[in-house]
């Protein structure tokens, strides 16, 4: 019997407590321990928990393997607070977002004689209300070890992922962290963006009555915890700020041709682009290949940008001057 | 008893059919038509129908109401070809997210004998296979009537309405078009564009793996048919236009916002930003008197972005000659 112990008890962590006393109640004893005491009474009456520990040291004192729940920003701190601790030999793995600057923690922090890898279940949830026993089956779940880590405490973390009925995803930290700026962060800025531009507005009181469903899924990512949003975004600063600038590309060609005035005509861009987003949409909901979609050929963005930016009288001479230092 | 005819018989169309027929069929006989066949099959076949009739003129000969639940671009061309059919008295009522638009054209093509009046169940849903008996329960129904329009018809759209489960909500054609252009186009924007930006990526196959729920719900807009999409987004340009553009300053202001240093840390800007965003996102979705956000005190967005659009040496020229021209 391997002994797990779980820091951070929110959806992931409760969820993995659930599952593993649900299905291998035999092959692991689940200790739990979360900073916010509430939390950690929360899980270990609501049965995600074998022990409850409500000490650090304590909780992962004996453990084989211990997994990091927290947020990504807290992991920093914990690695130091847990380094006297550990078990020569465990393993201690996350699932947070931030594969390249957690394992940089876990280098600097972590005792040599326990072996760190990065994971991270591609699972969206919130909170321990949401919590389940089936919340990774058969979801993907990223490792992310590095050459120096000892081939039993991968060949251990591969067992515990599948033993949580997820499937094991190998990938560079590199590879992983600009996957994630695209596909978990750019959402998290879009949503929150749009929640903003909308609830900045004098009328919000009003425009919130006819916001429906719609708006409500692509504002959902501002509901989650900004306190997890923030590790997750600042994790990989750089490529987030690509995603974003390649977002206000988008947007500005959106701009671009609805200043058409046949842009509800049935050959028009708009049209055009709308059906290679849906084209998309619905190839990536089906696991059908993807396709290579043309951007539409449109007047500079940059100059649009300048003329929404600057003004357009303004804008007219800055293309001179940039015409000149091209 | 009124005869009602519905055109378009899509999600809307047919929860109108399926409604009625659930809990007023003493009060409403329910005629459909769709300019698709295979869709007024379903509709018939699945009944949402009391009577199924294949030719437009047919269908709204002896209407008492005429509910229109085609994409708002269909209209026009419906309206004309409808005008040599219309029952005097009649009422004309829509369903579309383009109020001013298609009372425009309602003004140029109907017979002055009908009255129209501008209608939109704020609800969303996609195609007859989710349409259901229940789906205006509760929902907010905003009707723009014009001044011209006759108390009477007025009267029988409010219980069309209230007999559907839905609230009515008056408003004006402006008020009206210029809410639904952040309500439902801004949504629709940043959607696809969020789903163009990563899918034009070459690492897109790989990012589409990490992509979850969170991706899934904040580029669901893009879900949506193009042909309704563009109906709605060009029915009111000008705004959707106004709200691309706040949309865009929102991004330039978290891209400012991640460049500095320490926008990790507890008391950034950008942890703030994200805590506004949370604040008003849950105030809304409980319904609770939205609150002031104050725009975050950053270096100028215009100046950010001149350096992303055009490049940083460039746009510190451009700043000279824009400070020249203010």
């Amino acid at each position: 019997m391997d002994r797990i112990a779980i820091i951070g008890l929110g959806y992931i962590g409760a969820s993995i407590g659930y599952t593993l006393r649900l299905n291998h109640g035999k092959r692991y004893r689940v200790v739990g321990f979360d900073y916010d005491s509430k939390t950690q009474q929360k899980a270990d009456k609501s049965g995600a928990l074998d022990e409850s520990n409500w000490a650090l040291g304590d909780a992962i004192r004996d453990a084989d393997i211990v997994v990091i729940a927290t947020p990504a920003a807290a992991a920093k701190e914990l690695f130091s607070d847990m380094a006297g601790y550990l078990k020569p030999g465990a393993v201690v793995t996350d699932t947070t977002s931030t594969a390249g600057t957690i394992t940089g923690w876990a280098e600097e922090y972590l005792p040599k004689s326990v072996g760190f890898i990065s994971g991270h279940p591609l699972v969206s949830g919130v909170g321990i209300e949401e919590a389940n026993g089936a919340a990774f089956s058969g979801a993907r779940w990223a490792l992310a070890p590095t050459a120096s880590v000892p081939q039993d405490a991968v060949r251990r973390t591969i067992r515990l992922v599948e033993d949580l009925g997820a499937k094991p995803l190998f990938i560079s930290l590199e590879e992983h962290d600009s996957y994630i700026a695209a596909a978990t962060n750019l959402p998290i800025i879009v949503s929150n963006a749009m929640m903003l531009a909308a609830a900045r507005s004098p009328s919000w009181r009003e425009i919130g009555k006819f916001a429906t469903d719609q708006f409500g899924e692509v504002s959902s990512a501002s509901r989650f915890n900004p306190d997890l949003s923030i590790g997750s975004l600042t994790g990989n600063t750089e490529m987030t700020i690509h995603w974003i600038d390649q977002m206000i590309i988008e947007l500005a060609d959106f701009r671009v041709m609805l200043e058409d005035e046949s842009c509800a005509e049935p050959d028009s861009l708009l049209l055009g682009t709308l059906n290679d987003a849906w084209d998309a949409r619905l190839r990536w909901e089906n696991g059908i290949e993807p396709g290579v979609i043309e951007r539409p050929a449109l007047p500079s963005s940059g100059d649009m940008m300048l003329g929404v930016l600057v003004g357009h009288a303004v804008a007219e001479r800055l293309r001179g001057v940039r015409n000149r230092t091209d």
